[in-house]
Parts: structure tokens; C-alpha cells; sequence
């Protein structure tokens, strides 16, 4: 109510308020205390979308709260005190855009600690000793506080691991170099080609008698980061430890190899996992006008790893999902579904956070529709376009909006995967949308400590919250 | 003669070549010695864009010479050493191609030097002096050793100039103000709507008896760069210096002019003009198998502001241009019409050297036709579109090829401007393209001495290398 009496008061000593006041002047205000959707009834979707972006590339809001979470917080694995801290700090936010509710939704989450920085060395016949750039997998067992020494067998595949057999695996590391395919455009496809390395390294090797294993990071890039990320073990087998690292290091193991295959290699992480501990989903909601019982859902994760700040993955997901909240309101557009803002716990441990939040739509079943849900959790690079998992109806619904994008640059309107945290209320027959972005530099520091605030551009980071609030907008104005 | 020589050798001594070895590959060798077009009738574009691309994005090679460009000889403003030595290695690369010609086009360029680093204070009452992040525009002329100290004037416009009128001016600094809209989409519209503070301040301020100007940073990043550029003065008044001053430090400026309408700037910058000399642009071509006397044309710059490294202006067009040649050599492919790959000169200061190409081109006059020409100076960021400046019949043309390039992320083909260097030859009526990349960053490095190697992503590089060789391909293949 206080910016409608500010409204008022402008408009009553204002100069225009006098005789002359158009009729039309007078409608707005009438319109505009008779409640919502004023704003629909009044401007075109083009001109709406034009304030959408002209006010996130006006005011780095997102931008600023990204600092905080990542220069401020840091890296916010699930169980761990920084993650807790994210939570409070993303109430803060949504307290200060008086928002119509505000909740968290209870889970327990795995507690996995990294322990000790990892560390790795390289003793080859000929070769200085080689200290290695090098980290844990998520879920990794530890080497013992002495470490693992032992000779290395290099891979690039499950089936060579196979033809190998026990004979030749047993008691070593297994080295996994396969890198990641550079012909994609979209890097997603590379990192999909090589990730089975990562996520079942381990199991695979274990089923040879190997003693650990080390993998090539995930990335494009040449440098000395290591990645992390989860891995699995499977019941049936031995649980070995799993690090990953930098593909320079990667590169120079493989030349050491070909040049003394009997070389000796140290690896050593006290990571562990802890008993399971409870934590939350955060919600944020705009009460619909007219179908409160009907959501839009959009989010990203607040959960990250925890050896960089979490900047790309996914601190640019929860800032641009809290933007579009804040863009509603700062144009004062009172939508007629409910806008349901998540920030979802645990995405890159083991995703309770959106099992936590689709069991809990399936339980209120027919008492709430989901309309849409949107994700946002590919970086905050340049936005090309939505990725859409849902009927060709919708689909074409979609892209009958194609030419209110095209002049921020979103052209791209294709069937594809919308994200992790929202994934399971397909069930529920909900569209599922992904916000697509520039993809080049997204793995030169996913899940690295290189995800750092820096790395993430100001314009580049709003021009995905607005065109996310263009495509809620439009979908709260005519449905799906 | 080299490579067809191994790829016999190959073929002789490969498993397959016995008497399995099927009508297609002799076929294929057959076609191979026959000389010229071979891969035209074999493939279908779609399949030769891709090679392109797996070609481009799997062998660095445009990288690592930027890498060199910008790392052994950095900026590169034209008459420095550092230029001739960027000629001497452009000039090494073309003949590592073996090309059919390489040649250099002279021409004579303006010598302006910086002289020792400029600087800049603030004196305000209340506040600490405030040391500035400064540099002079080109073309300024110095402070005098002494520097000048004088009292400032904020204006945000010409017309504001002119309201102040003489009174108000005379024997003061006018610092220029207007930040760049950061509503534009395309960054080059927010550049555009701003520059004329940098390119006519001096000119304008002397009009009303300034002592100099300081202009805000042509930029919409806040931070202590400060951004040079050309500017201009006029004949018919006085040549005041001209210097730009970092955002953040002219946000600093104005604060303390409100708080102190009478402090003290002290600037200082040694820069001056020497004598003309002589320079170059660089071609190197491989000569069309059908049309020899046709040329498709396509460039960067090779020279650049000195402060920075000239990483994404231009010695990413420069290598991209490059890597055209080398991408067709590299595949194999033998082009109806000559290739022609123009490292331009002087594209920073007064362009001379595009208007030494133009000039050329009309001495040739008919004996020499110009299909296309094609310019690569928006940075080295991922390809979105052509913007192209010609019929709309040649428009439609490659258009046309649109769905070719759609996988690749290239999507946008609209009538619009091309380059500087290539802008003389419309006279002559050649349809001219500008390569279109993600406009986001490139205003935050532009002209700064934050230009480096290192802001550049190799990927998003090599896929406007490739970009631009699959339109080179088209148009070699199709005609206009």
C-alpha cells in the first residue's frame, strides 16, 4: 500500500493533475486501485518486455546479490554451514520484496566433508616429481590419513577397463583420460560424452580390484583446475577413493606413462561422509490475482560445491529466479497465477531438494496446478533461447512468442531437457522449461574452484532474469 | 605437393588399400590429383560446415597465434615498432600456409606517441586528493610537462555546452559525463549513442575557450580503466588535450563537484604527433582454381590501441581471418574464386589503410571483380549473425543458407552496417558482411588496457573462425 499512496500523492500535486487531466489518466488510476492486471489491460507485451530488460540492465540487482553469495558466503555444499547461511540470506532477499509468503520446505540432505585439501604426486623414472592439481569426488570414501601409493593403469573407456580384466587392474589406480569431445557446439554434449568416467569410474574400477581412481576433469579447458562432482558407488562393490584431476596434470601423466608405465602414484584425501542432517527448500511466492491455486514455478539450486563460490553453478540460477520476482514488482505487475520462486537444496549431491518439492506437489495432487516450471542452471552466460519438455502443443504455444525474443537475442525455442531440480513434475504432465544460455565457457569452471564471482558478467547474468520474467509474463497473461 | 605426396604414401600402405579398396576412393584420389572443385562434388555443405567447425574447435590454432599477437608483441598502434613486428609475424603465418601470394599494400600513417603515462588529480574541499586512472584520446596533443591545473565543468551534452556559453567554459576543464545507456541490447548501440563526447569534446569544449577535456570512459562496466580512443579536433579552433578517466573514477568526480563546485584538476600527458610514415597492409591470397580475377575479400585489423594487448580489437578478426585460409588448406578444399585475406593497418586512427585497399581496388577497376568482402572487429565472442550491407536479393541469398548455420548458433542475418576497413568498397557496389558476435563484454576491454589475451575464451574465437570460412565456402561455392 505504500507505493500506491505515493502514486497518489504524485498524481494529486503533480501538474498534469489538474482540469486538462486526460480521461485516460483517470482510467489508469481507477484501474490501478481496482487491483491486478491493470498492466495487461494497458501496454503491449513488446513494450513490457522492453521495461523487463531496460530495468535489469539498469540496475545490477541480481549482480550484486550474486557478490554476496559468492564474496560474502562462498562455496554451499548441502549439510554445510555456508549453504545455511545462503538460506537466511535468500530470506532476507525475499523479506525485502514484501513478498506474499515466504516458506521453507524441510528434507534431509547427505553430509559429505572434503576434509584435508587432496593431494597428489607423480614419481616416474626420468621425470622431476610431479605434484598434482587435485580433488575428491562428492561421496568419495577417504585414503587414509597415509595416503594410497600405488601403479597406474590410464583408461579411456569401461570397455578397455574390461578387456584389461583383474589380472591387470588389481591393486592399481585406474587413470581415466578420456577427455571431453571438442566438436559439439553445445559443450553440455561433451560433458555428457565423457561424464560416465567421473560418475562410475570408481564402481567400474572397483569390480577389477582396483584401489582408487583418478579421472580427467570434466572440462574443455587446459589448465590446472581439477572439477569435482558427484560420483556413485555401487552396493556389490569395494567403495575406492575418487579424485579427479586438472587436464594439464592429466596430460602429463599420460606422457610420464608412456615413458615409465611402472610409475608410482600418491593420492591422499580425508574426505568422508557424516550422518545425514536436515535442511531446506526456500520459497518465495506471488500470490496469483486471479488463480492463486495455479503456479508458476521457477528456480535454480542454492546448494554448490564447495571448492570455488558456486558463481556459475548455481548462484546465477537463484539470483536470476529472485530478479524475476523483483521485476514483477518494480513494474508493479500483479500476475494472475501464483509466481512461486524455489531455490532448491541439494542439486548436486544426491537432488533431494526437487524430489522434496515434487513429492510435496504430489501430495496436494488436484488442490494445486502447476503451469509452467522453468530452471535456470546452465551459468549466467548470454541467453540464446528455452529448451522445452513438454507436448508439441505447448511447444508451439511457446513459440508463437518468438518474435517479442528475437530483438533480446532469444531465438532458440526447442524440445529438450528443462533441468534436475524440476524434472520430477513431469509426472504431473507440467510443461518443463530450461533457460539456455552461451555454453562455451560454462565447464572451463564448472564445479571448479574457478567459479568465482569474477567470472560471471554483469549484462550477461540480467539479460537471463529478463528473459525468464518475459517468458512468465507471457505465460501468466495467456497460459500454456 | 607435400601433403598429396603423404596422403598417397598413406593410402598405399593403409590396410585398405588392397584389392577391396573400393570404386569411391580411387574415385576420391583420382578427383584429389585431378586438381580443383574435388570436395565441391563430394560432400554436402552441411557436412563440410562441420568439418569446418570439428576442425576449428579441436586444433587451437587461431588461439595460440593471438597468443602470440598479443603476449610477445602486444599493443600495436600503427607507426610502433610493436606493428611492424606484428606485419613481420603476420607475414610468417601466411607463408607457413604456403599461399598462392602474399604481398604488402603501403600506404603512410599518422605517428602519434603516448609519451610517459598520463595522470590526473582531484583537489576537493573535504576530501582526500583523489589520484586519477586517466589516458590521453588519440591524436590529443600534450599538457605541457607542467600538466594544467584548472577548474572543471560537468556537462552531459553539447547543447548543455552551449547553454553554459563562454562565461562559464573559458579557461576551464570540460568533463564530459553522459554514461553510455545500458537499455541497448547490442552493445554498439550504447557505444554509438555516447561517443561523440570522446570523438568532438576537445573540438566542441575549444570553441568556448576550455584548456582541455577529460570524458568519461566509453564503457558500461564500472571499474578504473580508462578507455582511449580517437577523437578529432577542427581547424578553425584551438587544440585543447583530451583525456578519459575510468568510470568509477568519474562517478568520484562528480560526487565531489557537488560537494565542491570550485575544485582543482590537475591533467598531465606528454602524448604528441611525429611525422608521417610509412606502413602496410598485408594480403595473402589463394588463388581462385575457376575465377582468379574474382576475390572474396575478408579481414581484421592488425594494428591497435597501445595501452592493451589488442586481444579482441582486432587481433581476433585478424586471426580469425587467418584461419579462413588455413581451414581451407587444411580441409583440402581448392576455391572457385581467389581467397583474400587483408591484415588492414590503421584502423584506430585514421584508416588509412582500408582506404589504401579501396583506392586500389578502383585503380584495378574491371580487371578485378569483389564478390563479397567481409569484416571480423565486434571481438572475439561467440558468432550469433551476419549483419550485411547489400540488395535485399543478396540478403535473401544468404539467407537462404540460414538453416546451415542454425547448428552452429548462428542465427541472426539482417541488413546492417559491415566494418571500417572494408565500408570504401560499397561504391563499387560489393555486397559487404560484418561477423556478429555476442556484444555483451566487448565494451568493458575495448580501448583499455584490459584488452589481454586472456579475456578471451578459445572456443567462442575458433567458432567465428569457422563462422566466417562456412560463408566464405558458401559464397565461393554459389556465387551472389
Amino acid at each position: 500500500m505504500k507505493s500506491k499512496g505515493k502514486l497518489l500523492l504524485v498524481l494529486l500535486f503533480s501538474k498534469t493533475f489538474n482540469m486538462r487531466l486526460p480521461f485516460v489518466m483517470l482510467l489508469q488510476v481507477a484501474l490501478y486501485f481496482a487491483g491486478s492486471y491493470a498492466s495487461y489491460a494497458q501496454e503491449t507485451d513488446s513494450s513490457v518486455l522492453r521495461k523487463f530488460y531496460t530495468e535489469a540492465l539498469s540496475h545490477p540487482v541480481a549482480y550484486n546479490r550474486l557478490d554476496h553469495l559468492c564474496n560474502q558466503i562462498g562455496g554451499r555444499l548441502c549439510g554445510s554451514p555456508q549453504v545455511a547461511k545462503a538460506l537466511d540470506y535468500g530470506q532476507k532477499v525475499m523479506e525485502s520484496m514484501e513478498l506474499d509468503s515466504i516458506y521453507f520446505q524441510p528434507l534431509m540432505v547427505k553430509h559429505w566433508v572434503r576434509g584435508e585439501p587432496a593431494s597428489g604426486k607423480v614419481k616416474a623414472k626420468g621425470f622431476e616429481d610431479l605434484d598434482l592439481h587435485i580433488v575428491a569426488l562428492g561421496s568419495s570414501v577417504g585414503t587414509g590419513k597415509a595416503g594410497i601409493t600405488a601403479k597406474v593403469v590410464e583408461v579411456k573407456s569401461f570397455e578397455e577397463l574390461k578387456k584389461l580384466g583383474r589380472k591387470k587392474i588389481e591393486g592399481k589406480i585406474v587413470f581415466f583420460n578420456r577427455p571431453a569431445d571438442p566438436a559439439p557446439i553445445y559443450t553440455f554434449d561433451s560433458y555428457g560424452g565423457a561424464a560416465d568416467q567421473r560418475s562410475q569410474g570408481a564402481m567400474q574400477a572397483a569390480r577389477y580390484g582396483a584401489v582408487g581412481v583418478l579421472v580427467r576433469s570434466l572440462t574443455l579447458a587446459r589448465d590446472d583446475f581439477p572439477h569435482t562432482g558427484i560420483q556413485h558407488y555401487a552396493d556389490s562393490v569395494q567403495k575406492i577413493p575418487a579424485l579427479a584431476v586438472s587436464t594439464n596434470d592429466a596430460d602429463k601423466i599420460s606422457f610420464r606413462l608412456k615413458n615409465d608405465p611402472e610409475l608410482n602414484l600418491f593420492m591422499r584425501t580425508t574426505c568422508e561422509e557424516l550422518p545425514e542432517t536436515e535442511s531446506y527448500n526456500l520459497v518465495g511466492e506471488i500470490r496469483g490475482g486471479e488463480f492463486p491455486d495455479e503456479v508458476i514455478v521457477f528456480g535454480g539450486h542454492i546448494d554448490s560445491w564447495d571448492i570455488g563460490q558456486g558463481a556459475h553453478d548455481d548462484g546465477a540460477g537463484v539470483v536470476q529466479c529472485l530478479e524475476i520476482l523483483r521485476l514483477f514488482r518494480q513494474l508493479n505487475i500483479k500476475p494472475r497465477h501464483t509466481l512461486r520462486c524455489v531455490l532448491f537444496m541439494d542439486e548436486e549431491y544426491a537432488q533431494r531438494g526437487g524430489a522434496a518439492y515434487t513429492e510435496r506437489a504430489l501430495q496436494l495432487g488436484k488442490k494445486q496446478k502447476h503451469i509452467i516450471g522453468i530452471e535456470a542452471d546452465r551459468g549466467g552466460f548470454t541467453p540464446s533461447g528455452f529448451s522445452i519438455d513438454a507436448s508439441e502443443q505447448v511447444i508451439k504455444k511457446i513459440q508463437s512468442w518468438k518474435s517479442l525474443f528475437l530483438p533480446y537475442g532469444i531465438w532458440s525455442f526447442e524440445k529438450g531437457g528443462s533441468g534436475v531440480d524440476i524434472r520430477g513434475l513431469k509426472q504431473m504432465g507440467v510443461p518443463l522449461v530450461g533457460l539456455v544460455v552461451d555454453s562455451q565457457r560454462y565447464f572451463d569452471y564448472h564445479h571448479a574452484a574457478s567459479d568465482t564471482f569474477d567470472k560471471v558478467n554483469c549484462r550477461e547474468l540480467q539479460l537471463g532474469s529478463a528473459g525468464m520474467t518475459a517468458l512468465v509474463y507471457l505465460v501468466d497473461k495467456y497460459g500454456l
